[in-house]
């Protein structure tokens, strides 16, 4: 049993308004940070997971990925995994 | 004048209770998903800047991330910024 450090991202998908996204960037003009667009606003995960091997660990992450962490119907998301170094 | 794309990072400190983090590796571990632990959520953010050189438009993000993108009383952030290829 080998442990994978794993980070996803999550983020809507283009075609879908991402009011949080707006709102962000409303408030970097505010602030004077004049030069900014297209801001958009997603999640960031980080976990541990245990698994056999990296395959193993890449199969059980992606139907994580599909059934909770992200709702495929609006959102993407991306991943990394990594070997933990002890 | 120049376009960068920037993707943020923000994340609570280790040392601050995750409880979103919490939540969802419940959710994981009754859906299945034993082998997880040490879930942390936070926030992912892609925007464009325009800025003269990458040297001015680090500045700028680095001051965004400081006062607007995260709390840093709580939270840590990282970013990757690279020239937008049209």
């Amino acid at each position: 049993m080998k442990t994978y450090d794993v980070e996803v991202r999550v983020w809507l998908k283009p075609s879908v308004f991402d009011p949080q996204g707006h709102a962000v960037e409303q408030a970097l003009h505010t602030l004077g940070f004049e030069g900014t667009s297209e801001v958009r606003v997603g999640k960031y995960m980080h976990l541990s997971i245990g698994a056999a091997d990296e395959s193993a660990a890449r199969k059980a992450v992606e139907e994580m990925c599909e059934r909770v962490l992200s709702n495929p119907v609006m959102e993407t998301y991306a991943y990394e995994l990594k070997e933990t170094v002890r």
